[in-house]
């Protein structure tokens, strides 16, 4: 098999090259993983019933033994005679076991009793083994960035236009405190994942058979998983737990995003206040030698325009007839790439955030092309204070006058009879302010502190 | 102003011309509230400076008189002229204080700490006052179902064949579960939208000129609001919390159109086993003058298919630059629509289930269709238990020659030899069961009442 | 009706308030619009039907007049009574002919041999008389920017960083002929709109009692209403035409935010080469009185976050169960709202476009910052047709050194003794160009005028 | 590599494991062939340089034989090394020629010169080797079904409600229409993918340094190739010809799945028209013998819904900031899925539907339970023709009192002194069709022909 004769990009570029991802991601999210956690679900069932009495200890040994070896391959070679995936994984547990223990493979279950619970099982580990980590080495990588440059001067920008000084590290404490909820929201969400063990339409039809309780027994089968069973469930578990960790990595992409946007933005030529590393050998361009292009943020943003759409195909597949029809099925053989494109995403910006070059004199220049003016929101709020019944209007006028002389708003103010008396109100820091506009950043400094340790605590990374 | 001359079907058709729904929604969703809310906003800003000092609580009382007074219309009007919403708003409550007060409106505020903070407490008390009410309705009206249809025989439906039996309460049981779960997500998420004061960039900026910790002030404004404060914030809150409660409400409408299309296919003149109530004057079709339609059901799912994709947008504006860019806004100006969709397709749906008719005859009549087949499923499984080492396989085969034959399957066991010794171990009970597959509903009834109790108490209906 | 009491922006802000667009929309998109075409489809039948000999000539002008005359609120008050749209429209039609006439209104109909008819009919001239004009006036304004600023030098932008230099004419001629392709495009799915008028299920059940060749009939009614029939139909018009219509109508919008994104980022403090007018009175904050947003542009974005996933629902909709379920009913009411913004956002970019302010001042100085490395791709070229056998490499390592000497490209190559025999070889044009790189510029202009002509002819503007 | 270890199921199940699909769609979707066509064009460009007399016809020949030798495992290689894959591929295409040759490698070119020329060769000829057939192989099917089952009576169902007569083949000839226009829609699309040759910014720069008319070198090779140029380009070409061929493709999707759910909906156990052909060794389910599911048509919908959404993707790359920003590159490389999925999904309609069990006599049996009450729209309309001023309204109420006493509306009215007046004027072909509402199929067998007519002419079948 020649890796580039596949068509996922994910597979033959992203995942299938890379020898470390490969390993971090495959015992979750290949097929040959998923067809092993089904096995280990029937591999339970039967150890189950082993405590139940329904059939020896020995039985399910034999049986959970068997379930171990099965591979992918051969239960493929079955389906292709049977047509059916999860018979062809019972039969092929069946052929390792002897005669006695042949009845007991799959016993009772139907086949969503596997796959639901297999793939609660699967995703939960999948989250804890490789999303979370992931998510959270960027989280402290931030976290880091963050206090290095909480008192780094940086102007502040709304509408893409210079607003009011902030730091470079309270810029960054923000998208810390957003990936930090959604940490918090992941968690939740593959906590909440659920197995069922209600047979064909959820009714116990045959587990019922042989149970009094058979909601007990689905209990005890979770139990043993270290999984909530389905509050109620048809052939199939409800769908919105899933339907919540699948909300909960979507939304953490677009924090992912967001923060990719701001660095391409804050590395465009005119701004260029961030750098991404470069190689000394790597090729900006093809044609064009001098580039360095922000192509890990736009790798980033680009694999979210690819899977965020995919929430749809998440809410199409809450809709299942009566007791289920298989729509959901191969949609949901999809969900995988969800995590896998996540975690690459995280891990390719942890990266680059941890080696990101912070160009703190550009910053610096960037602030003092609009040091002049941007004292208009601290000066009309202290008139204001200090009296003036119409500070806003009053200095918008100034700031056009301002821009029209292309004088600092300093300058002008000094010259304005009529500010006189509100001035003179001024307390010292205050003037101090208004002369020295880097230092209107506020709280930003603390503020910051503040973040991460809330963070800190919260995702008990003390 | 007429009705018809809008273009919104949500305001000419389903709101606007519905008396009880827009005395429910107005209060919330209309743009008349929402210039309520930002006024509140304001005025609950006075009243904290006045507690911190900063003005007398003479001038803040000015001013929350003053707020309560705006309408809408003079807002508009004031913003036709400065092309700005929010200083619009501050300039109609400052005409209406004294020149003292003029000051202290909107005192050291950016209109984002107005603005999302009045939405974060629009919309959790639009959810707790229309959504949660409606839901709670809906969820009322199917436990009662389920509890009273509880022991009606239904056959289970997988794929749109028929499975196993169930009953039609517990059908409806795992609506009432998955319904109850979303009413869950929809409070948590509500009580997890936040609010804001920290100024232009989120680094209290302005407020760190009066107050030695701005993030106290902030606290205190939504304290008195019954908020939280944004953990951390820019211009603008983190997009996140109402990012989720959209996906709690949007995953609420999957699991009512979900309710339909079952209710809808459940009403196929095939089938037939419920029905939507009909008006003595209604009419089916302008040229059929006999069709009974599920209109109520399809309008539900076609809503759906409206607002679900609206979850793109909401996504889409987790994404904002820097300190915030402006592209979020003419978008979230949207999102009532989506709670007046969802609270008019909960209240659409609890009246149509309240007077939904049930065919138990038709219910029956259609499990006997396959009442010869059905036993295929516990047969195989007891002929496994009582030691038959290939008895999926066997029973397959014999029910090929059921279908065959047209005989039922229990006719046909009797005549296989091979089967006898394996059909003397069965049991009373278990015999009575491949006789009589009626009684094959295992735990279906019992369920129904564990998850009716379940969702009862977790939803304080007791 | 206050029409601050309604939910939908659309309605309350963007059309309700603006006396323009609502004269110019109303006619088409409000639902007495829509009341109007139904009307109007009922009297061209009865025409067709006297043509036919069906009824007399004078019954079909009774009908004609009587369908003139109603309105959209008699038309719901009747719906209230018998819950059904169509039957009620025709009874307000029946109430006002006599009662020969009665049997001919909406004779051998169904209800969406009206509405789809209508509705094609509708979103038809509706894309002629507000959609078109509108493109066509912003592509016009596009154009004469484009031809003004042919030779404006700018400096062309990949991944945000300076690439190789354009001029700003080029730039906006790349959106006159991506919105000229889609206005074409809109144009071939408008014409491609159809009617039906084959009954119930399609069958021509009904008229076929009448018509020898039904077909022929429906046929008829169609040229009197300038629509193709649909090929094939069932209850409803086969759903591709409009969902070919709305991709054209959202893939259009696409390019419009795409305009609306590159004008927001030019406009960004550090680059400032394009500014939106200003007001004298308009506040750019509530808070920083010195702020000039592109709030124009940001609003166009906006919208088109909000509209662009609305194609889900069209997708959606073409699914509709054998002859049709009716879950696009109330989907398909939302439909007039993607026109209804296109419109609105296209008549603002033109609007702010041609108030557009250029500062060619700032676009030389960007330009001026990368003047010394962006050489670097003509000389490798040329370094390369010369004979220089690893010129990209070379030029890529002196490039770096041009970097970490902070000198131009230009100055590094003349000390380089192994780049010498090559570049005597070189050209007086071509050593111009690396000494001046603004010359640079390639076709650019004269491409800029080749596609305003192109276009020109294409859409007809000479 | 293990072909089970990867997480795209379209790679690991249904393209990886079908070796004919494999061999199919290999040539065009995977990596392989993306790079085989990278290199095809960066033949052609040496070809076209030596035609304009920029290097020897040698030298092209040599490059165009060192083009076709490169291997995607080499090119990954090299982009390990110097992290930029076209220059990588010229790289190694550069290494396989003379000193001589090696600066015509990619001369001029920019990296999307090359790209988005191969993509939109590699989209034309997949779509013309692979959708197209597989398209049309499909169509013919259908349509030699709706020939054979014209005049198989079928009720027709609305709201999945019996409404009126149909005949089989007339159902699915409206699948017949629906995708025949898909056909063309794509058809057209694929013609419109252009090519560009405009250099790192779309000005033509670097070709403008040895071509009078640049734009004439760019038409030469897009003529070499068979493709239009972009009528303009920056970096890239124009997005709207790659969205119009995905929208095309995503609707032509929709129209399979609507199939799909016909289909699926008429297997229900209580309709049962038709079925899916089943293997003799074939399992239905794991625990139920006995089922019969409609897997192929659920596989349909279910790819549609993981699909479908995808579109947003294309919309969202529609958006590149000024002359191109990368955020489209990875999102793209998921493309040709869209194409794969496409593909399968139509020959996998095409074999179940080749071998679908139609069960006329089911059909006949549904028909008969509404026999008695779908005459009430014939007759309502012929006692309208024949004067009756408010039939539909008469005919409503007796089709309640029929369904009230539960006997044929045919009957019931003869009891009705009031209408004799009226049924006397029936002519006698009108009376047959009350009486035999078998009858009342309509122009439905006619229609089915002429419109399979239309498509053969459409799609030069004959």
């Amino acid at each position: 098999m020649d890796l580039f004769d596949f068509i996922s990009p994910l597979d033959y570029r992203y995942y299938g090259r890379d020898a470390k991802a490969f390993e971090l991601l495959k015992p979750f999210l290949s097929e040959n993983a998923r067809i092993k956690y089904l096995a280990r679900i029937e591999a339970v069932l039967a150890r189950v019933l082993a405590k139940k009495g329904l059939c020896s200890k020995q039985i399910a040994e034999e049986i959970e033994k068997a379930s171990l070896l099965v591979t992918a391959e051969e239960v493929y070679a079955e389906e292709d005679k049977i047509k059916h995936d999860i018979r062809a994984l019972a039969n092929c547990i069946r052929a390792k076991v002897s005669e006695n223990a042949k009845p007991f493979v799959h016993f009772s279950a139907t086949s969503y009793d596997i796959v639901d619970t297999a793939n609660a099982l699967r995703f939960k580990e999948a989250t804890e083994k490789t999303v979370l980590p992931a998510l959270l080495e960027l989280e402290k990588t931030l976290m880091a960035i963050a206090l290095r440059e909480k008192e780094t001067l940086q102007i502040g920008r709304t509408h893409g236009q210079h607003a009011e000084p902030i730091t470079f590290g309270f810029a960054i404490a923000s998208y810390v405190s957003r990936l930090g909820g959604r940490i918090k929201a992941i968690e939740n969400a593959k906590n909440n994942l659920c197995g069922k063990f209600s047979g064909a339409v959820g009714a116990y039809n045959a587990s019922s058979l042989f149970f009094e309780n058979p909601v007990e027994f689905e209990k005890e089968i979770m139990l043993e998983l270290g999984l909530k069973p389905s509050v109620s469930s048809t052939q199939i578990v409800e769908a919105e737990p899933m339907t919540d960790l699948m909300h909960a990595l979507v939304s953490c992409f677009g924090v992912l995003a967001n923060f990719s946007d701001d660095m391409r933005n804050l590395q465009r030529s005119e701004i260029a206040e961030i750098g991404e590393e470069f190689g000394a050998k790597q090729v900006g361009s093809s044609t064009m030698p001098q580039k360095r292009n922000p192509i890990n943020f736009e790798n980033v943003k680009s694999f979210w325009k690819q899977f965020m759409p995919r929430m749809n195909t998440v809410y199409l597949d809450q809709i299942s007839e009566h007791q289920r029809d298989l729509t959901n099925s191969a949609s949901q053989r999809f969900l995988p790439e969800i995590i896998a494109a996540l975690v690459l995403s995280a891990k390719r910006l942890e990266k680059v955030s941890a080696k990101m070059s912070i160009d703190k004199q550009n910053m610096l220049e960037n602030f003092e092309k609009s040091k002049g003016l941007l004292i208009a929101e601290p000066l009309y709020i202290l008139l204001a204070f200090h009296g003036h019944p119409d500070a806003h209007e009053e200095v918008r006028k100034l700031a056009l006058k301002a821009l029209a002389e292309k004088k600092p708003l300093q300058e002008i103010i000094k010259k304005e009879e009529a500010l006189k008396p509100f001035l003179k109100k001024f307390s010292e820091k205050q003037l101090e302010i208004i002369e020295n506009p880097e230092k209107y950043t506020g709280f930003a400094a603390k503020k910051t502190g503040q973040i991460i340790e809330h963070w800190k605590k919260e995702l008990q990374l003390n």
